[in-house]
């Protein structure tokens, strides 16, 4: 049985497609990811597809499904590496990818992760100072 | 034609191996990585076998020849990721992984990278007063 594996680089999650997705190995990827996500608390995941050159409806849900289930787990989801000719087809096929992300490389797309993760309201950050109306 | 993505992040290469080198992609793989070290002057290739559940001679002699190459063009190479089972088989082989350096995760290999590239001599850093000798 294949696995894609699943690297940590920091607050982010790597992930590079090589292979064709097939219904198992999507499903398993999508299990592994939020497992990691919830493991490592991930702020981002990239997923590079620079040597996927066939962009179909299936992989298509599977980008969007790891998207949105990442969302829930707090987490943005970046695809990186996409081949022109790919962009090309997907706009022809009327496939928008929505609720994910872009970028053009790893970098770019770790750059955008962080713009993305900066501009959120970060409880952690700094204790904001609520009006404290419990007198009881 | 399948090739394994080569992806930038910072002064390093990063290379996920996923499915079995065979003579072709290896080939495809070294002379990629070698144009990409030249091309993008990074300092260290990391190359992330997780996924390898078997390394037998032949890949050992391919991650040989890479961090051969790698080092005469002024990288380093770093194993990343090697499963328990593998190493196990590496050592009752007599497969040493000679001149290649590993670590247990890509997080670690980049320190691991950063500390071999940081203890060298590095000729931008400080500009060397040297004797100046050429009176002619």
């Amino acid at each position: 049985m294949e696995r894609i594996p699943i690297l940590k680089m920091g607050p982010y999650l790597l992930v590079t497609i090589q292979i064709d997705l097939y219904d198992r190995l999507a499903l398993n990827l999508e299990n592994d990811l939020i497992s990691m996500v919830s493991k490592t608390e991930a702020r981002g995941v990239l997923i590079d597809i620079s040597a996927v050159s066939i962009v179909d409806s299936f992989m298509g849900r599977i980008l969007g499904n790891i998207a949105s289930m990442s969302r829930i787990m707090d987490a943005e989801t970046v695809v990186v590496g996409m081949q022109p000719a790919v962009a090309i087809t997907l706009v022809e096929l009327g496939l928008t990818l929505q609720g994910v992300h872009t970028a053009l490389n790893v970098e770019r797309g770790m750059e955008l992760l962080q713009t993305m993760i900066g501009s959120q309201p970060d409880s952690t950050e700094d204790d904001e100072e609520e009006p404290d109306d419990c007198n009881d």
